[in-house]
């Protein structure tokens, strides 16, 4: 276990509500509302050490999982959404080698799931539409390690799907029922479409696109993530809780032909 | 996309709650309460082609995906397990290239799963104490081709882990916080401790046992599935549901010593 | 604490899972699968004491609640719908003295727990299109003691409400939504309406219609009722739950006319 | 329908999250971040008639439901507690006439539903040791008109209850299990304990003290409420949830004595 060097990112660990992800720099400070932390003491320390702020607070030093860089990257409220990203994986098989098609890129916080899974052998092709966005998602899989993995593609995949004979086309965007007949063309035969939904309406016309289109083991599913307080005599769930970010509706392409 | 051949498994699919697992053989049948096919007619046929029964019916040929195998290994009803397999996929960062250290065994079915994420060059070091389950075990890993990438260990983890600076531990056994110490001695600074537990007085101990370890991030959390009957104009959660399989409690080992 | 005399009704309890509804008869037997119970044994007991049947198996002597009537009165497993019968009960503020149109009548389960509210003094004007459903009504109503408080209407209510100036609305039936119009014009101002349905597309229109027809506080929730196995460390989630039962929606009426 | 008149209590309503509880009084103003409402205008107004603010901004004027008063007079965030005191109403079969031992008081919130269902012929004896919240319950019954159907006692339920021959016992405080031996004393045979508590440790230890006292039909159950947002072609489950309140252990007294 060697130490900590210059321009390796470290997760600062306060408590499972309050995590920094961070790049260490010399010569730099990281302030946070608890005091600062002098990247000179980090260096040189080994992942899995503690240091304390300048206030004397203490801070772990973690390597950051994909998880991390994942919520980090996103400007929603990714903790939870992290469940549906695991489901996804495990419904689409997509393992080490996979070639995989994902529309919209949003932040990449999925496509960097994907890709993290994907590699090194796999590629994840991620279409978007909004240019800004894909600007985003790459400096995001950039600071990850994860862009060589991914192939950005700035268009609407309603319109197309450049890649064929894919391994999972996985979507999560507005009109996801648009895909499906693309989807259709481009995976190899049993292999899966995903899509994930916040509103019930657009699961209904995906399930009656993916049904014309002769998909079979269509699924539709909703994760919920209940986390507990556990403590001697006061085990309890929490309060607030996330009460829903989406459906899945996952499905498998056969060789039949539109009816 | 070649054809089907003897030796091939293929997911015979009905419907979602009906599919079967079938390696091919030839001048064999396969007999279901739909009547039989002929596996003849199916050598020779394409992966999401579909043939008819002798009675008429149509089932579809698709290539089983590894959690087709792991549902199939299983004596218990591991469909709704799957969802807690892939929270500890994302929980522990588990990919290709991945040491982990798994209890216990039982009839392989999550080992089938971390071994599908850690191939081709990761390991999976899996103990149990029941001989009979390891044979199990080592049958379904055989059938699912995974085998090599798992090192099944007959011995009480309880009692020591032989492996050293390992990625993950992942639990899955009546009494999870014996072997917290044994973790933290194996385990890379930061990396993951994962177990699963039906009983709250379980995770309650282990999370206890954590704590005295000095692992952070901490988490108690319970996956729960939703399945969506969908249909136009009668779209609503199916009426019954699996309303609890465990509780999964997470961990980062730091490499602070016991206080 | 009188005795137990000939005509009353007992509620066998053998468990929280079987219990049986009797009317005591003189010189009868019960028969259960755990052996018989003979009625002249019950005769004379006390509510709350136990007697055993001829196999030796304990049976406690339960004074029957109007949950059990509205239990024992359903063809569906309505132990779960309890749930959602309570929920109705506090959004519409039934209580003593109330006047409330109930539609659809079904087997009066709903119906029993509404006339148990409104006793003495209110009323349930309950409307049902079947009238085979009304006369099996009528029978578990007549059993439960509780049809002095409901009158019974053979007449499809989305053709019209007969009562004038009611205490609330309360619908379980296919076409909520035709019914609105009809809640709008008989309940006082202020008054609840609550619609229970399973599908969502039923919900939709109901909270269109009720936008329509200038309702106010319109709420759309599900309750889902977990049941626990509790047992010094073997304590979870029972594994099987009751997933979905249907959605209520619940309105206030206001004084406004249709725009 | 009569006018509104001076001394009345009026909900003023804005949103389904915005509404508020007032008494009219002549010549005085309210004011809400949308502006004030002048009482003089309300005054002579009908209940469900609607009247504009100061800033243009529509108010209706509705009649305070039980749950509007049990929702405005608690320190905590009451609304989802509402479906917990619906199922203590079905589980113990509370209704008109019925005499009720609760604990704690606290700000009466529940005390007021009770009170709600009892009355007019019924009691509730609500016990709590802090004579402050003994005051401020007071106040909160006696503005929602209910305090003539309870009678406060300033006393620690735990070393007895003065009442005999009660038809139900509700609890909401910590330490439930210490009160399950006077609850077998003072309830009628059949009756019901109910018992709320946040904390799993807590529902362990009072189901263990009612099977001692042989008490039967003993259930744990946790009721979950999510909201939806229902609006054609968005419609969803609400983002953020109430994940826990407490659970609800209820049972049954028989007439045997403690083995």
């Amino acid at each position: 276990m060697s130490a900590i060097e210059e321009g390796q990112d470290v997760l600062l660990y306060l408590d499972s509500k309050r995590t920094y992800l961070v790049r260490i720099v010399r010569d730099k400070d990281f302030h946070t509302h608890k005091g600062f932390l002098s990247m000179n003491e980090i260096l040189g320390r080994k992942i899995g050490d503690s240091i304390k702020s300048s206030t004397g607070v203490r801070f772990f030093l973690l390597r950051p999982e994909v998880r991390d860089y994942a919520l980090k990257s996103s400007r929603r409220t990714q903790v939870m959404y992290q469940k549906d990203m695991a489901q996804i994986l495990l419904l689409s098989g997509i393992c080490s080698g996979y070639r995989v098609v994902e529309a919209g890129t949003g932040s990449a916080s999925l496509t960097m799931i994907l890709a993290y899974y994907v590699k090194p052998a796999g590629k994840v092709y991620s279409y978007d539409i909004r240019r800004e966005m894909l600007e985003t998602a790459r400096n995001n899989l950039s600071r990850s390690g994860l862009l060589p993995y991914v192939e950005l593609r700035e268009k609407d995949v309603a319109e197309g799907i450049d890649e064929e004979n894919v391994d999972a086309v996985i979507l999560d965007l507005a009109t996801p029922w648009l895909v499906v007949s693309h989807a259709k063309d481009v995976l190899k035969p049993s292999s899966s479409f995903v899509s994930f939904s916040p509103n019930i309406e657009q699961v209904v016309k995906t399930v009656e696109e993916l049904e014309k289109h002769q998909f079979v083991d269509i699924r539709t599913t909703e994760n919920i993530i209940r986390r507990y307080r556990v403590k001697r005599n006061m085990t309890r769930p929490e309060s607030l809780m996330i009460g829903h970010t989406g459906y899945l509706v996952s499905a498998r392409k056969t060789g039949e032909s539109t009816a």
